[in-house]
C-alpha cells in the first residue's frame, strides 16, 4: 500500500530549519518511502491532499504516568512531598486494573488530539497500559516503575513483575511498544534495590528510566543520607552503564551535568510539572551549551495538568529566556527539536522516529495553518513554537496509520472514554 | 429583548470560587438582569441552552499593540532594544492606516476566538483601531501612544493627535470604547513631555497608560540619566495623580511597589512577552502579598507571539511557582482573577465588567467542558487554569451581543482578513 501525501509544507526536523514548500511524501506500509517536490511525486495507490497544512514529526513525550489523568485537578497548588504523600499515593493505592485502563484511555485520547505519536509511561498495572497502546495505534516506551521502600517480599514481587512486563511486551504491537526497567527514584529505592534492577536491565538488554533531582529538598535529603549527590550515587551504582533516561534533572550541578554527558545519559525536561509543583527551573541552557540534548515530558496530568507537548515546547522556549534574561537562551528551533528528534533519542528510538526521512517510520502530524493566530507567515518555525496550539493539529499518523484525521479520532471511542473515566474514578473516590 | 442562557455552570468571578451548578442567566439588552438556579428561571424572549458548558466573564487584556499582529514571527529571539530599534521601529515607520486597519482586524479575529471581550491598545493611526472596535463589537480601552524623542514640532502634533483621538472616541460605540492618554515610556519621553501629557489627561479627566521598567538595562540607563528609579521619576512628574495603568513592571523594587500601592496604580503583567524577550520575571507574588492586584496583558503579537489571555493566565499561574519554588505562589483562582476582574479594575471599568453580576454589562464567554483534557471534573477552576485552552471557547458575548457562537465569528469576515493582512504586509515589506 503506497499513500502519497501531497501539496504540503514539510518540516522534516533534520538539519534544515526551513520547511520544504509544495512538497509531497510517499508512505509505503509503515515507512517513509520518498520525500520530494510535488512535480516529481511518484505514483501511489491513494492520495491525501494536505493543501494549507504543515507536516512535521509527531511529538515525543519522554516522561509521564498516563493513568494519572484520573487525578487531574484532584489536588493542586501543593508542594511535591505533601502532594505525593497525602493526596496521590493514598488514592493511587486504591487504583486497580480498571482505573489504569480507563485513565490510560483518557490519556491516549488527549495525547492523540495533542499530536503525540510516542509516549513514555512509568506506572503500575502496565499490562493494561500496553493493551491500550496496542489498540490505540500509538507508539510507546513503557516501564513498570518500582518503589523499594516496602518489605523484602514486596520488593521481590515488584521486581519480578517489572521484569515479566518488560519481557512480555518489548517489541510487541508491530514493534510499537518498547520497554525499560525503572527504579522509581533514588529517594524511593535503596541502593541495593537499584543495583538489582540494573542487573535485570543488563540481563534483558533494556534501558533504565528513573526520576532524578526533581526538588531541592529531595537532593538535600539524599546528600544528608548518602554523603554524595544523586548523579554520583547513580553512577556508583552502575546505572549509567545502561542506556539511561532521567526525568526532571532540575537541581543538578555543572559537575553532575558533566557526568551525565560522559555517559550520554538522556534527560526528560518537564517544565510544566516543575513549575506547577514549585520544583524549580532546570538548567536547560547550560545543558544545551554542554552538548546535552534534553527532550520533553509532560509528567502525569495530576501535576501538569495536561498532556500537551506543544505546551511543553512553548514553556521550554519561553521560561529559560525569562529566567536567564537571555532572549537567545532556547531558540525556537531548539525547542522543536526537544519535542521531536531529541525525544526519539531519549527513548533510544532515533533510528526509527523523530525526523521525517526516507526509511523511518511514518509517525507524523499535520497542522492547519489557515488561522488568524498563524498569520502572517514570516517564519513557520516561530509560528509553530510561539503561536500555534494543539487545537491546530488536524491529522496524526503512527506507522503510516491514521489515528486522527481532520480532528476525528479513528482508533478509540472518545465518548465512551469520557463516560468510563468518571465511573471508574467514582469507584475509588475518597 | 430578554435572553435567557440556561443549564450552565457559571463562574461569576465574585468572591465564590465554586461555579454555580445548573444555573441560568438572564440578559436584558446589554446587561445581566438575573442569575439564579434553573428551576427559578424567569420568562424570556429567547432561550440559549448551554448544557455541558462553563460560563465566565470574558478575558480582559490590559496591554497590547493590536496591529503588531502584522509583525508576528517577523523577528524573534532577540533582546528588546535590538528587536525594537533594528526590526520593529523601522518597519512600523512604514505602516499606514491600511496596515493598522488590517493588523487590528487580524488581532480582533484572534482575540474573539481566544475569548477576549475587552482589550487595551496603545498604538498609532488609532482612528482605524477605534473603527475596527466599533464594527467588531468588542470593548476596548484605546490610546495613541506618543514618543517624545523627536523635534518640538513632532512632539506637539503627536500630543495634539493623542488628545484629539481621546476626545473623539471616549464613550463611543455605545460606550464600549474608552480612552487613555499615553506617554510611551520614561525612556522614550523626556520629563517635560510626560508632564504635558499628564496636563492633557487631567484636562480631559482620563487615565494614563505607560510602559514601566520592562528591562534591567532600561532601568539602569534611567538611573544613570535621572539619578532616581523610574517609579519615583513618574511620581515626581505627577503621573500617579491621575488614575494610571503601567505595563510590565518587571524590574521594580519593594520600595517602588509601595509607591504604586500608595497611589493605587494598576499593573499589567505580560508574562509571555517578558519571557520571550528575556526581560525577566515580574515580582508578582510580592505584588499580591502587598495587596496590589496585577492584571494580564499579551503585549503585541510580535513579542508574544499570540493574543491569548488564557495562555497568560496559565503562565502567570505557573512561572512564579517555579521561579520562587513555592507551589502556592499564584493559586489558580488568583490567576483567573488577574485575567478577569483585576483586568477590569486596571482599565477603570470594574463597575461595568470583570465579574458576572446583576447590573453589569453582559460580557461573557462559554467553554465546552466535554473534552478528554477536561476530565474528570474534580475542580473546574483548576481545569480552566491548568488544562483548558482557547480552543475550548465556544461563545463570546459583549454587551449581550454574540460575537462568536459555536466557534463561528459573527461580526467580522475572517477569510477576508487573512487575505488582506498578507496583502497589506507585502505593501510595506522590506
Amino acid at each position: 500500500m503506497k499513500r502519497l501525501f501531497t501539496h504540503t509544507r514539510i518540516l522534516t526536523m533534520t538539519a534544515e530549519e526551513e520547511p520544504l514548500e509544495a512538497h509531497a511524501m510517499l508512505v509505503e506500509d509503515q515507512r517513509i518511502a520518498w520525500i520530494g517536490p510535488m512535480e516529481e511525486a511518484p505514483i501511489a495507490d491513494e492520495i491525501v491532499d494536505l493543501q494549507g497544512r504543515l507536516m512535521l514529526p509527531g511529538w515525543v513525550n519522554t516522561h509521564g504516568h498516563a493513568a494519572m489523568t484520573l487525578l487531574r485537578s484532584f489536588a493542586d497548588d501543593l508542594p511535591l512531598q505533601t502532594w505525593l504523600e497525602q493526596y496521590m499515593w493514598p488514592i493511587e493505592a486504591r487504583f486497580g486494573a480498571e482505573q489504569v485502563h480507563w485513565g490510560t484511555q483518557l490519556a491516549v485520547a488527549e495525547m492523540i488530539r495533542c499530536g503525540t505519536t510516542c509516549f513514555t509511561d512509568m506506572y503500575d498495572h502496565m499490562d493494561e497500559v500496553a493493551k491500550v497502546v496496542e489498540t490505540s495505534g500509538l507508539r510507546a516506551s513503557l516501564c513498570r516503575g518500582v518503589i523499594g521502600l516496602g518489605s523484602q517480599e514486596e520488593r521481590d514481587w515488584k521486581r519480578k513483575e517489572a521484569v515479566q512486563f518488560a519481557k512480555d511486551w518489548h517489541g510487541q504491537a508491530d514493534g510499537r511498544i518498547t520497554t525499560m526497567m525503572s527504579p522509581h527514584a533514588p529517594y524511593t529505592c535503596p541502593p541495593d534495590y537499584i543495583e538489582e534492577i540494573v542487573t535485570e536491565a543488563t540481563r534483558l538488554n533494556l534501558p533504565i528510566h528513573i526520576h532524578l533531582s526533581e526538588t531541592k529538598g529531595e537532593v538535600q535529603r539524599h546528600v544528608d543520607t548518602y554523603g554524595i549527590r544523586p548523579v554520583k550515587h547513580l553512577e556508583v551504582l552502575g546505572v549509567f552503564k545502561r542506556p539511561t533516561l532521567v526525568a526532571h534533572a532540575v537541581h543538578v550541578t555543572e559537575e553532575e551535568l558533566e557526568i551525565l554527558l560522559q555517559y550520554d545519559v538522556k534527560i526528560s525536561h518537564n517544565p510544566g510539572s516543575n513549575l506547577k509543583l514549585g520544583s524549580g527551573i532546570a538548567p536547560i541552557p547550560l545543558m544545551l551549551a554542554k552538548g546535552l540534548r534534553p527532550s520533553l515530558g509532560t509528567d502525569g496530568a495530576a501535576s501538569n495538568n495536561n498532556l500537551d507537548i506543544m505546551e511543553e515546547v512553548r514553556l521550554a522556549s519561553l521560561i529559560h529566556k525569562g529566567n536567564t534574561q537571555d532572549p537567545e537562551a532556547v531558540p525556537a528551533f531548539t525547542a522543536l527539536k526537544m519535542g521531536t528528534c531529541y525525544g526519539a533519542e531519549a527513548l533510544f528510538l532515533d533510528q526509527e522516529i523523530g525526523t521525517l526521512e526516507v526509511g523511518k517510520k511514518a509517525d507524523f502530524i499535520t497542522l492547519d495553518m489557515n488561522r488568524p493566530h498563524l498569520r502572517p507567515m514570516h517564519d513557520l518555525v516561530s509560528l509553530l513554537v510561539y503561536s500555534a496550539s494543539r487545537a491546530d493539529i488536524q491529522d496524526v499518523y503512527v506507522d503510516g496509520r491514521a489515528l486522527m484525521r481532520n480532528q476525528e479520532l479513528l482508533t478509540i471511542d472518545e465518548e465512551r472514554i469520557l463516560f468510563e473515566t468518571d465511573r471508574t474514578f467514582q469507584a475509588v473516590a475518597p
